[in-house]
């Protein structure tokens, strides 16, 4: 077979890092022809003299330029085609070469290239979960009017879609997402609300980036991922529950109309998924370790509790309000989390940020780019007015 | 749709009762053409009363005339026409109205009249695991040869053929059958050694017939399923695993290639699995509680200990020789299950007196029916000399 080539649109990140591992481990298969990332010049270097991409795309300006040095002085043979910006990442999501794009960026400045890939017929290996939260609709319009496949890299979604792969959707009763609950699933209120930065990045099973480690704590990215099943697969919000399972072995599941589940479980290592999502249809022979029920000392499941954890509440408020709602959740998440991060807000703070945007937010119809843009500017703007206010106060 | 004929191998067990239960909830779907019991006669009676069917068998004449007494007695409106025997069993096996034969009537007995049923082209919803046992060559190779469906009814089959619905053969790497590991699961040899019938019939999880009940505490009955998955799915011994999962909510799974399980869960009510078999490849809407795993405490896997238990070891040497072996296997079970539940040897002696049998068997190929059937009665005497001679010792 020819080698797919394969673009990714955040490189240096850990799915971006842990796609280039697969393709390490099927180098017959896949070849990397464009890679974006945001500011980690030195670790997109080495990516370039291992991977020889032929198009590079980093964050600014000043950016290129280092990598441009990085790359002179390690003498790089045929060193890539240097862009930036937002313009770089879509020249890299649309690149000729690149029958996949993987697509890791975080929050919402992947939007606009995963929508140009999708739109070039290309195929998404999806782990942005903001893109389809903001504009989920727009999404799945472009991949069905070109044909581009959009394949989930999320251990949740992946799972789903490796259940629904032999059943009819009129006969899936519900999608049941799994969440390992975070760091406080076992935590009060008052622990939640003294929470450090630190603390909040401790996730039980999962090694990811600060964004989604911090959304897991508040279960906001199971909320995410609500939003996001919801468009992956077609099922409404009632048809959508979230089951809290603290060992993360159960990556979700579904039950169908005759009272069947089918779950897909595994190891929590986002390679699998990766791997799944680049090589679907086919399943290619893995040489990681598999999973071993017998070294599990049990599996559990609970029902998640939205007085502790609003912001799951939060998000199915936002689904089934539709239009622009769950884009103007996603930017208040964003603009909170990143204030809970430098220190300026509590944990428990978040939700309020987000309620107070969602308050004022008047959903719209998802018609076009512009209207989701301007949603998310608008509640970045409402969301750091209601930071401040919270600052201030507790100042 | 017209109505689907459906015929039952045992109507009055506790799998031919729970087909009927599920033709009650789709009364529009299905209809009872043919019934063949063994000597209750009084529930086939009001079984004929509820569900008229044209076609009955029983196990011996004198049944025959007492059913008939019964049926002018209760005054049954259009009284069916009355079999008894093998050949009634072969009679209601292929039944022209029937297009699905549930094959449920509990050992070797139903072992011809299934293949009568797949040799006519018929869906047989095995529930009869020694069927394929004995003969899984015989019963897979008629059953290619004229078409007829094989869906398996017993919950851990009926998983795994739910598991493998998406899948690529190729792709697969293992099956793995769940265990509820039986009501000895956690004693010790000494304490099975000693095991009355009655504590033998106490499975945890699952209520269903005696000799099952008793394959279950020693194993043997999870043995005869790994026989039974190598038929129907056409995997080999070292592809088989086997997993003791004490709750009996995960049904079984498969491993595939890629690393990722697919599991199948579900409450433990029979009805799940037959209402598969009869409607697959749809998915019938079903009213019977779903799963809820909030209310499981955990889900636990152990692998089995097969000191304990070395009937499974003892089924893995028998699919391993090939052959007629798997047939002796299950000829000195189904006589050494007989001979403890009539307390005339203990529970741990039904291991010893199949190995026995292992041990002077040697094994043929399954060319034809003759070789089977001199292989189960072969097999028979060599168990009831060695229960004998046992039996005479313990004396």
């Amino acid at each position: 077979m020819n080698k797919r080539g394969i673009a990714i649109l955040g490189s240096t990140g850990s799915i971006g890092v842990n796609t280039l591992r697969v393709v390490d481990a099927f180098r017959d298969d896949f070849t990397v022809v464009a890679l974006a990332a945001g500011r980690n010049v030195r670790k997109l270097a080495e990516q370039c003299a291992r991977y020889q991409p032929e198009l590079v795309s980093v964050e600014t300006e000043e950016c290129a330029a280092e990598l441009r040095a990085e790359l002179a002085r390690a003498n790089v043979a045929a060193p890539p085609r240097l862009l930036h910006g937002e313009a770089g990442l879509v020249e890299v999501a649309t690149h000729a070469g690149a029958s996949c794009v993987v697509s890791a960026t975080v929050g919402a400045v992947g939007f606009v290239p995963t929508l140009r890939a999708l739109e070039a017929g290309k195929r998404v290996a999806l782990a942005n979960k903001e893109t389809l939260v903001m504009a989920g609709e727009l999404m799945t319009r472009a991949a069905e009017a070109s044909g581009a496949e959009l394949l989930p890299v999320d251990s949740e979604h992946n799972a789903l879609h490796q259940c629904l792969r032999g059943e009819r959707r009129a006969e899936v009763r519900r999608l049941v997402l799994t969440a390992s609950g975070g760091p406080f699933r076992t935590k009060t209120h008052g622990e939640m609300e003294r929470a450090t930065v630190a603390e909040a990045m401790r996730h039980p099973t999962w090694e990811m980036g600060a964004k989604i480690t911090i959304d897991s704590a508040t279960l906001m990215n199971k909320g995410l991922e609500v939003v996001e099943a919801r468009w992956l697969f077609g099922f409404e919000a009632d048809q959508i529950d979230v089951l809290v399972h603290p060992e993360s072995i159960v990556h979700s599941m579904i039950e169908l109309v005759d009272g069947s589940v089918i779950a897909q479980l595994g190891v929590t290592d986002m390679r699998h998924a990766i791997q799944y999502a680049l090589t679907y249809p086919e399943r290619h022979p893995c040489q990681l370790p598999a999973l071993d029920l017998t070294q599990m000392s049990a599996l559990h499941f609970d029902a998640p509790d939205t007085e502790r954890f609003p912001c799951l509440a939060l998000a199915y408020r936002a689904l089934r309000a539709g239009g622009t709602t769950p884009a103007a959740l996603n930017a208040a998440n964003e603009t909170a989390v990143a204030a809970f991060l430098e220190e300026r807000i509590r944990l428990t703070d978040i939700p309020r940020v987000i309620e107070h945007v969602l308050d004022g937010h008047e959903s719209r119809p998802v018609t076009d780019l512009d209207a989701v843009l301007e949603t998310d500017r608008a509640a970045r703007l409402s969301a750091s007015e209601e930071i401040n206010a919270l600052v201030s106060v507790i100042g």
